[in-house]
């Protein structure tokens, strides 16, 4: 199991999402946020690094918004889907540019093909971690509105 | 005038927005980041802590997320909108939620009281620049559809 | 007043430290790694982008380090000098090296020059807070070692 | 193999120090990080939160200190001795008390026992990469003075 996974096992309440869920889209962003900080001094150090400019740019950008939404989505307690879902949209779409970017230069660049996909899986996993979220909303509020009845009887 | 605003001055390229609301909105990022380091840890050294851990949580969320936008912001080479905005949004969001917390704390805790204002300042600046930005889009479209027509006389 | 000097103001206990170089400290330091984000961005704009790869890699390890140095600064409770002295050794270093980077840059561009500026002012006021931080602790342990003679009189 | 390790592997040049030292220390750090961020949030949901908030500080410190230092190791362009060997002391010394204080709650809490296993393997991690950037220092310097001798044959 992966470490944050590991972690998650030893909080101390419930999650407000489903913990797989969770534990595999904060792996993708501590990996996303490793490859892009890597590929970004990786383009430094090559010959043709002018025309790697943009892809150093994103890479720095997606770096920086994987590091925070790793933090925020790391955080349990008192959990704010107003903060959590929009910084996870921005995260897939940051994501989004970065990968296409990378894949630009994947052919040339062995560094860029393999933050390119650390930044597809990202955005896959925000995306289905936001669906997972609105899911949880959903079957959350089914069983706040089941319990009045269940009471009732 | 601002330090961000200084380094702004020294850019060897035009920028993608209107550089005084740039500027002011790097300031109140940078500001925000600060005030809710700053508060998490006074909420830490309060007597009162357990009714202060929303607080705490929403602060270290909003530094993240603020230090995060500030460092996308500053970056204008191979400016992509379509991770700032997002961006800016998310970061918007997560000063009101921070913001609305500090405040139900303002009247006891001092710290609390400045951090409200730096949240809602900074999202006031977010959403500023995310207007900034949409109307230069709009110019500069205008001037990209005016272009060919003055070309062609 | 600065805003870092604002929030202090606001801590509901003692410092461990003088608060006026605690403030000014915290200012450099926010200002540093403001200027290194600004900095490396403009050198990727530049057109001679591949002699300033070490100028670009130094601003970046340096707004990384001053960025997590003026975090553990602003935390004033449970303070642990085991923590902070070490961390602005290692950034007053980190200052030296990218200042001395920037400023073979100085005179090509203004934002290596302004750069290296924010980066000489940070190292000096690492080093002063450093110094402080030993009289305060000198200061506090002629007191401790008062004490038990005054409660012996 | 680690996802650190597997970027380090597509770096276009040689490296500054062994890449399987490199590796693991980069693992430890970034297993630390977030250790170190899930421990503060699990902290701030316990009962007895008035008693961890000494842990919860010094967690935000380590989390903020190996983010920065993982970072630093990760950039191999144009690498500068003086700035990584003072930043892996400041880690190694924030681990060690960011270690022991997680150790006083490991009995009671789960989160801190698992926590202070990351800050004891980070600490080490991060005094072997130094060790090894010592012994590849020294054994550079032997090859460098052994060359000239070879060139003079």
């Amino acid at each position: 199991m992966s470490y944050a996974g590991h972690m998650l096992d030893t909080y101390p309440r419930d999650f407000n999402v489903e913990a797989g869920v969770l534990a595999t889209t904060m792996d993708a962003l501590i990996e996303c946020a490793q490859a892009c900080t890597a590929d970004a001094d990786a383009d430094l150090s090559e010959q043709n690094v002018a025309e790697l400019v943009k892809c150093i740019r994103l890479c720095l950008d997606c770096a920086d918004v994987c590091a925070a939404t790793v933090r925020v989505a790391s955080r349990q307690t008192e959990y704010d889907a107003g903060v959590t879902r929009p910084l996870l949209e921005a995260c897939a779409a940051t994501c989004k540019s970065c990968g296409d970017e990378c894949e630009h230069h994947a052919q040339r660049h062995e560094h860029c093909r393999v933050c390119a996909e650390a930044c597809r899986r990202c955005e896959q996993a925000c995306r289905e971690l936001l669906a997972a979220m609105l899911g949880w909303r959903r079957a959350s509020s089914t069983v706040a509105r089941r319990r009045p009845t269940a009471g009732g009887c």
